[in-house]
């Protein structure tokens, strides 16, 4: 085999392992992985895939489709390192080591601070393990999964509408619509996108949202993200969030890093935080903001309804710096993409799950 | 003469006129006008244009080359309607009748409440009088006297920079610098090009700015705005301001129509107001903002120093709502320009000059 040239036999193969992967959830805790076993003349012996928490991993599914004894010698295409951790299901490295399999090649390396030295398990006991094999392939197949993994917590998008001079509403409270339709389309897009909506207790109680994401005409959209609501005060038992797909979750929002880590490991990769001011200040103070998506509408209003709070800057030189990664028109409004330039502020280790 | 098509005898003397016309200086209470006196068979009898105020207008510097008479039936062309106004100089619609002028054809009708009428007058007088020729180039010729004619006061550009979230400054006032150099060269090239420059007294007491336009190195540029400082406060005997190429000029600000109509009638035609945030509110809260240049830094302050004050809108059916010029990234900046969609406030129609 080929191995390094970009359309040898392996990287053909790895594609497969992709597309097998692509079989599995594209959310949840787990990452979509798939698995290939080879013979020694090149010919597939068994394909495997992860089918969700709780099931195999790709690698022993592929396994556990030959009889005991078949894959002594065997070549595994992995998409993501194998696993060296024992969660639900025992460790991918020990399951290849007893099955006998003698070189290993994988795209992507484990981030999970838990599962990650899978490779370095596997040549210890004797097998070549081989990673990087379409690594930006490998990488863009895991999606939100692998920066997540790498953080312990969601990849958290912060989003607010505004006025031209920062303000979310008029001095009475007042915003439907500072922006418009194309706007507000986007934002809808956006939260099915994510796995979860995340609001504070203050935007409940002041707006009662459903946090659903619809269409045009005001129809649910087919994935819907879950409701999470922060902070300290009562819902109404009647709020709307209460009508949701899926039934909201409740956090106090004191400990911000160790409820994102909870959050993580529900299987939430992302969260897309709506607002109110104080919760968005929160997030982005914390350094818990990957992307921030700024709806800026043509309008003024002036007054006291700031879009973001207070974020503990004394003075410029402590100013959170970003990234402008894209300007957009959309209908009479101007959507800016920002990501913060300092590194983002991740969860501690023990939170973070391997797949 | 054929006289309606794009490339007639006609459009090329008015062409020729319009050269005449930017001769004269592009700055002050008067526009640059030109005017081709012609013979019956076509020849040019005389050329003229104006220097500037309380010289000759153009018609008036064309005649007066000529011997008495010689200007009997002779056909005229001027870039601006002829006034009908005794100002500092007479009437030139007088002028031309007196001459015996038989014909008259003019680009741009006069736009001065005062000294419009001049076609009627002519027509009056037996002459014909055909206004409209090559009016787009003839608007353009005139520049910012055209608009500013119209309202009775100076064109008005408000300009701030923010953050994204519409901070103007951190929580201790330090604001250096929230914007590049790129953004900051713009800013300083606008100035240039601006007749005057206005802040509050606020921001003369707090960053004793030097209210000149510089290059990169801090070298002045050729033109410098005239420093216009808005408010009741008094301004430090040595502010920097005081240092400027043009003396200052200082009002209080409370009757803001009629302070910018004798801004008007001293030639300023542009006005750039750099602040504070309650200057700048004031100029858009009174409808006397055309044109707003909004900088956006891609950093995140809060806190309470906002770019914009209180602008008196109490709901979102208020909002001052604003069409998006252009979007330009200007470095790691944003510049947007809008208008206001709502039509600007004039000045009373006695305050407004003719040329």
């Amino acid at each position: 085999m080929g191995m390094h040239s970009p359309s040898s036999a392996l990287d053909q193969l790895m594609r497969r392992a992709f597309a097998l992967a692509a079989r599995g959830p594209a959310r949840g805790v787990n990452p979509q992985v798939g698995c290939i076993l080879l013979a020694d003349d090149g010919s597939v012996l068994a394909e495997g895939w992860h089918r969700g928490a709780g099931t195999p991993h790709a690698e022993v599914d592929a396994l556990s489709k030959l009889a005991p004894g078949a894959a002594r010698g065997a070549t595994a295409i992995v998409t993501l390192e194998p696993c060296n951790h024992h969660g639900r299901t025992g460790p991918c490295a020990e399951a290849l080591i007893e099955a006998g399999v003698a070189t290993v090649f994988y795209s992507v390396s484990d981030p999970g601070p838990a599962s990650a030295g899978g490779a370095e398990r596997l040549r210890a006991a004797g097998i070549t393990a081989t990673g990087g094999v379409l690594a930006a392939e490998g990488e863009q197949l895991l999606g939100d999964w692998l920066p997540a993994a790498r953080l312990g917590r969601p990849l958290v998008t912060v989003k607010w509408a505004s006025s031209l001079d920062g303000r979310a509403a008029a001095s009475d409270g007042s915003s439907q619509w500072i922006t418009g339709p194309d706007a507000r389309s986007d934002v809808h897009r956006r939260r099915a996108a994510a796995d979860a909506i995340a609001v504070g207790t203050g935007t409940v109680l002041a707006d009662d949202p459903s946090l659903t994401a619809r269409d045009e005409h005001g129809a649910l959209l087919p994935e819907q993200p879950v409701p999470v609501v922060f902070g300290r005060r009562r819902t109404a038992p009647d709020a709307t969030v209460f009508s949701h797909p899926h039934a909201p979750l409740f956090y106090d929002g004191v400990d911000l890093p160790a409820q994102l880590a909870e959050l993580h490991a529900r299987g939430i990769r992302s969260l897309f935080v709506e607002g109110g001011p104080t919760l968005a200040s929160a997030f982005i103070a914390a350094g818990h903001a990957d992307e921030l998506l700024i709806y800026l509408a043509p309008v003024l209003l002036g007054g006291p309804k700031l879009a973001l709070g207070e974020l503990g800057i004394p003075s410029i030189e402590s100013a959170i710096r970003l990234e402008l990664l894209s300007v957009e028109r959309l209908g009479a409004d101007l959507l800016l993409v920002a990501a913060p330039t300092t590194p983002p502020t991740a969860q501690p280790a023990t939170a973070a799950k391997g797949h």
